[in-house]
């Protein structure tokens, strides 16, 4: 079961409990290989709040999935399903993808006769948002694919190099990823690849998840911190960026995990192609300007004061800072549109401005 | 004995053993402030080499120590002063005061009478080299504090927000620092100041050394991730980026710290003043374009894969990525001059350009 293989996945129903759901336990990774039970909508929170689970559409799915476990538990299942859904909203203010899941499972429930089945009702839903992520992913994969292929043409079969922030791959949905989904494709195609992650502090996204998804599906990469990009793009050594997102304006522009604007301008420096691949979920059609209308999380101190690995094949956590350092740890910025060289989206790749997402999505255009 | 103090220094012979030069072991901080003795010539390369001693005016003191220890401790000083040379030469490749204060030391040896007590030579210049060091820090002070000045009084004695990257502070040189210069002489004229402290990976000298020295003078400041700064120019939340350099060209392209050169994009890109504080040791006058011209050395991958802190109060490491990630590590970048407002010399402030260095140095004309 290796990311971007058709048989992976990030979340999904016990096979021999229905009241279950399980997760990887990502914060173990890339050390150890763990399977999480959430018994109950609280667990599922706690498994977003905690980063259990993190990436745009996998917190969906987990809100989504935490909502059958509410219905799933209560006599109540109606107001359960309400109250849950009041409590997740409040977990990750930047990412997008969970308003969207958790007002689409309310409105499974507004729609149900009174009669109806709600747990039913919701782990359809919820398995629907799963296959539906994977049949996105894939659409990403095949639309971005083709950038890469054309990038190995002009190279006549040299080593295409793309750099990545974050884990925007398939631990970041519930396969193949959005970022890695071209990866993935490529790999399938017998695209000579090789991937830059940057390590991606704090939290060390790129070091500990994209880095072991790179690894277990066997595509060659190199991990370097977040501060070696530009110096890679300067000499060469980079031929496309692909970054995720966890929201989008109508206009193109781009939140993402802090310091991808930094690379964003790295690539516009050195005429590096700066591309964002994303669900069209991620896409927040009532807001414009990215700067002053997307909120951006401030996350604990801790996250940089602390760093977590291993010693001696144990979980072990060093602190690197003076106890009383003060420490600021914004967790996304913001890449405008003019420094996105185009947007990879499950239906096509577009411009990163308002005319070219209408141009894909123009159910949008009123 | 506070950084940023007349009493501090970074380097010095022991107080009742000429035959023992005294440093901090920086490798500790911010946990433990220890002082290491150096006994012998390759213990001075040690130091340069583990980056017990970091920062390009401290590694070109240590050098002269060291060489000054080859003649102490040898029948034949010169004979042991050249072979130090050498080796001292190999250790740090893109650290030009490195080899400017070796040949420094060379040439008082080369022209020294036959009978010259050479350890006493060597032990009166490597004096001077510190001396003059902190002379040239002051000076940096002296007109970099003006340009903190003229923001504090736009600002109606508002804040003025200081970014700097890695530690061009008072540890990297025998005191006061190059970036930091200014900001403790602004201190000093009763300037509200704040600094937002880069962690600097991978070897975090901005979370474990800035940190600590600004902490040690009592000067407000914020640790953040590398990937931070670009996000809080956007906002408004830097009004200056100073850094320090490793290596600047004729032309005024900077080498410095790897990341130096994202924040400078940011800084642009945000209309922040981005200036570096250089002595004029650091300004390679043979060079010109800094991208095809200046080595920039990598270091080992464990700098990446491990952490140091303090784990329960004792020192600690933890692995953070699996055991075999590949991993590459530039430990510099550069920077092109037309990203660098300008260059705060000793002499003073100048465009980051042949021009405008040639006018404070007429001298290099030539």
């Amino acid at each position: 079961m290796k990311p971007g293989n058709d048989s992976f996945r990030t979340i999904w129903l016990h096979p021999a409990d229905a009241s279950v759901v399980q997760i990887i336990d990502q914060r173990r990774l890339p050390h150890e290989y763990r399977v999480h039970d959430l018994h109950t909508w609280q667990d599922g929170m706690r498994a977003i709040d905690e980063m259990y689970v993190r990436g745009a559409p996998l917190i969906g799915a987990t809100a989504a999935w935490s909502l059958y476990l509410a219905a799933v538990a209560s006599n109540s299942p109606v107001s359960s399903v309400r109250e849950a859904a009041t409590a997740l909203l409040q977990s990750r203010p930047t990412a997008v993808n969970l308003r969207w899941a958790v007002e689409r499972i309310l409105h499974v429930v507004t729609q149900a006769p009174a009669d109806a089945d709600i747990a039913a009702l919701l782990r359809a839903d919820a398995e629907a948002i799963c296959d539906e992520d994977i049949a996105i992913s894939r659409g990403i994969g095949e639309h971005g694919v083709a950038l890469l292929e054309a990038i190995s043409k002009k190279k006549a079969g040299a080593t295409v190099n793309v750099l990545t922030h974050c884990n925007a791959g398939a631990l970041a949905t519930i396969n193949w990823g959005t970022a890695t989904a071209p990866i993935y494709f490529a790999q399938q195609r017998g695209i000579d690849i090789h991937v830059w992650v940057d390590e991606t502090r704090p939290r060390n996204q790129g070091s500990q998840l994209t880095a072991w998804e790179l690894a277990e599906s066997g595509i060659p990469h190199t991990l370097i911190v977040d501060n070696a990009g530009g110096h890679l793009m300067q000499h060469g050594q980079v031929d496309m960026v692909i970054t995720g997102t966890d929201r989008t304006t109508r206009c193109g522009d781009v939140a993402n995990k802090i310091g991808t604007y930094l690379k964003a301008l790295a690539a516009h420096d050195n005429g590096v192609p700066f591309y964002v691949a994303l669900p069209s979920t991620t896409i927040d059609w009532g807001s414009r300007d990215g700067l002053t209308e997307i909120p951006i999380e401030q996350r604990a101190a801790t996250e940089v004061s602390h760093v977590c690995g291993v010693i001696d094949g144990k979980p072990g956590v060093v602190r690197t800072t003076a106890a009383d350092t003060p420490i600021s740890n914004y967790a996304f910025d913001v890449t405008p549109a003019r420094l996105v060289t185009g947007l990879i989206t499950e239906r096509g790749i577009c411009p990163a401005s308002e005319a070219g997402l209408l141009g894909l999505f123009p159910e949008q255009s009123a």
